[in-house]
């Protein structure tokens, strides 16, 4: 076994599912070569490496992943957040042209480069909070070209952050003005069109759409997979959030990375994600922020082995939540997770969600040597505290940044 | 007008409450002489100062206040989160030692300097978030000796991180051990005799306790408060978190500085606040983590003209939040808070409850010159994002931190 790093004195929490909660590994040592884990275990069984680093007794994670989040955007909305705390309703600030339909209009007059900037910005939250990977998607340009440059935009993202960047195609996020009613139209002549050119420029790791009675019909989500999968890239889908339409169902008909949001998923489709993989995606930040109170179905997810992944579903409307640490308190808090659920759900189950599991989200031989290392005396700190924000360092691809 | 400072450029948020939301200047300017506010208003009419400072079009606000704390504690509770989590009832918790009951038994273990550097080291993240001024509670030790060590860590905490701490005796917090079933002693044996020697030495700025009935009952609270009165103490109460014991009417006839939590106060309560001008301080980091379901009467408040306050309650069990603008965003989205209404929580109604109101809280002539300088272009920015820190600078005492 060849490493060129070491890392000793640490106590690691592999996330490995099996015998001991967090796969933790006391008195562990982690061995690298370039940008890959060649051992993870027992120091004592350690290869020797010519750069030895002492990690003083500190724990380390997996570098956390976020898989849903909504971070390349123009414009900002406080002030309806600040007009519906005064009394004005969702319908009301719609009319008057707020809501998404205003981070559509900002983010098509703004370009590529300003579109990375604004998420650059909003990066550093992430990156204090040991964050790795993080997923970007479209969805507020809603025509060919401005969605182009959402993608775009997020791949510069990660060139710039040094962070991973998984970008998601959401064309089919809301239906823009001029298809109003025409919901169909829309994706044959924007959405379709738009998955094989991604695919051709590399643009995009999956595809997404929003299954809602408000937005896409389960047909038209159909019709979108059958295009994407034609062209090679997986689909994930913003399922079942206020009604169950049957998206988890669907989305897992499709072999899934993920269906995202849940909280009104049938037992059918909790039996169908876990037939396919699919990883529930719990988006608590939403939740909370919306006032739902309609939870998404842990325990059927426990029973049928559904993978729970939890994000920030970050954007400035529904979700205005840029920490994932916040995300995986809410998920226990909120939601009932265990705290070794909810870190598996920013770290393994994330991965998953991202087509990433074999490459990230545990810590073990083989896999990219992205890692958190945290000044605190037990896993469950990370997620218990809010606003806390312990990160020692982060190393990603085996480079300590 | 003598000036020695001038920040010009600025957009300010004075909180002064008036014909402008926030108390707002667009164009404005600040003067300082030493650590006072000598000018705060439209830039065209500021005086001059042989240094300037120009503030680029940023938004000032008053550094922001944190008026309920109990930041200096021994131990990690996370554990208990964690099992709770999985199953395990408060009561299981508690009957395995766990609870308040385990951190007074390692807070009692450390001393002050210990104590404070745990202080301290929980102080950085609201550093981060702009907070100038931090209320810290006694209330593990529950000995004469260990309360007295605490309210020393915390005056030592102010020292050494350059924050205004307020201190507040909070020896009647629980029954300790050694009283089980003679609470009634222990606030004549102890805490009475704590509030003369704290007040003998200047450790504490106010007294506070726990009034509810699985800690200390209006009649012992009364006496409590009859013997900080008498040393010129002001007096603060925990009231009415999980029943209407009259804790608001009560610390209202002491002219108290503010009742705190008040989930189940009364609208008689409300009445005597709203005449004695105590504070209400709600506190949604605790009912959203040990979800309750009960809400502060807040349209009472509003209705009766009690000023109210937004606080973290910091502590290691029942609220582990370390970030005063969550604290202000769960005061919206938990508690249905105007955006200006929170941002007035953490300024001017927090100063009030500290009895610092004619000090601190807002930006004007003659108070002091605390301020945070911030990033954003709406001050609803800072409440409507989670975990953004757009901080851009502090300014303490007239000094640039």
């Amino acid at each position: 076994m060849h490493a060129d790093r070491l890392y000793t004195n640490a106590r690691l929490a592999t996330m490995r599912p099996g015998a001991t909660p967090y796969g933790a590994v006391e008195k562990g040592a982690i061995a690298t070569y370039a940008d890959r884990i060649v051992y993870a275990g027992p120091e004592e069984d350690a290869p020797s490496a010519p750069m030895v680093v002492d990690l003083e007794g500190r724990w380390v994670t997996p570098a956390l992943i976020d898989c849903h989040t909504h971070l390349t955007f123009a414009g900002d909305r406080s002030d309806e957040f600040e007009r519906r705390l005064a009394g004005e309703t969702y319908t009301q600030i719609a009319q008057a042209g707020g809501g998404i339909a205003r981070t559509v209009a900002e983010t098509r007059k703004a370009g590529a480069a300003e579109l990375a900037a604004g998420a650059l910005s909003r990066l550093d939250t992430f990156i204090e909070e040991g964050v790795g990977t993080i997923e970007i998607k479209s969805g507020y340009g809603l025509t060919f070209e401005s969605e182009l440059a959402m993608l775009k935009a997020a791949r510069a993202t990660g060139l710039a952050s040094g962070m991973r960047v998984m970008t998601t195609l959401l064309a089919a996020h809301a239906i823009p003005p001029e298809y109003e009613g025409r919901s169909a139209a829309y994706i044959d002549e924007v959405c379709i069109p738009l998955i094989r050119e991604a695919a051709r420029e590399g643009l995009a790791d999956a595809v997404d759409a929003y299954c809602e009675s408000i937005a896409f019909s389960p047909e038209e989500t159909r019709r979108l997979f059958i295009a994407a999968k034609a062209v090679g890239l997986p689909v994930k889908l913003h399922a079942d959030q206020f009604s169950d339409l049957g998206g988890g169902q669907l989305v897992a008909e499709f072999d899934g990375l993920s269906a995202d949001h849940i909280e009104y998923s049938s037992a059918a489709s909790i039996k169908a994600m876990a037939k396919s993989g699919t990883v529930g995606v719990l988006l608590p930040g939403a939740y909370y922020s919306t006032g739902e109170t309609r939870k998404p179905p842990v325990d059927l997810m426990r029973q049928a082995g559904v993978p729970m992944a939890v994000a920030t579903d970050a954007n400035p409307g529904s979700s205005p939540l840029l920490s994932i640490l916040t995300a995986a308190n809410m998920a226990c808090t909120l939601f009932g997770l265990t705290v070794e659920e909810a870190l598996s759900g920013i770290t393994r189950e994330a991965a998953r969600a991202l087509g990433l599991g074999a490459e990230i989200g545990t810590i073990e031989s083989g896999k990219k040597a992205d890692l958190a290392v945290w000044d605190i005396e037990r896993p469950a700190e990370l997620i218990q505290w809010l606003g806390r924000r312990p990160l020692h360092g982060r190393i990603l691809g085996g480079e300590w940044l």
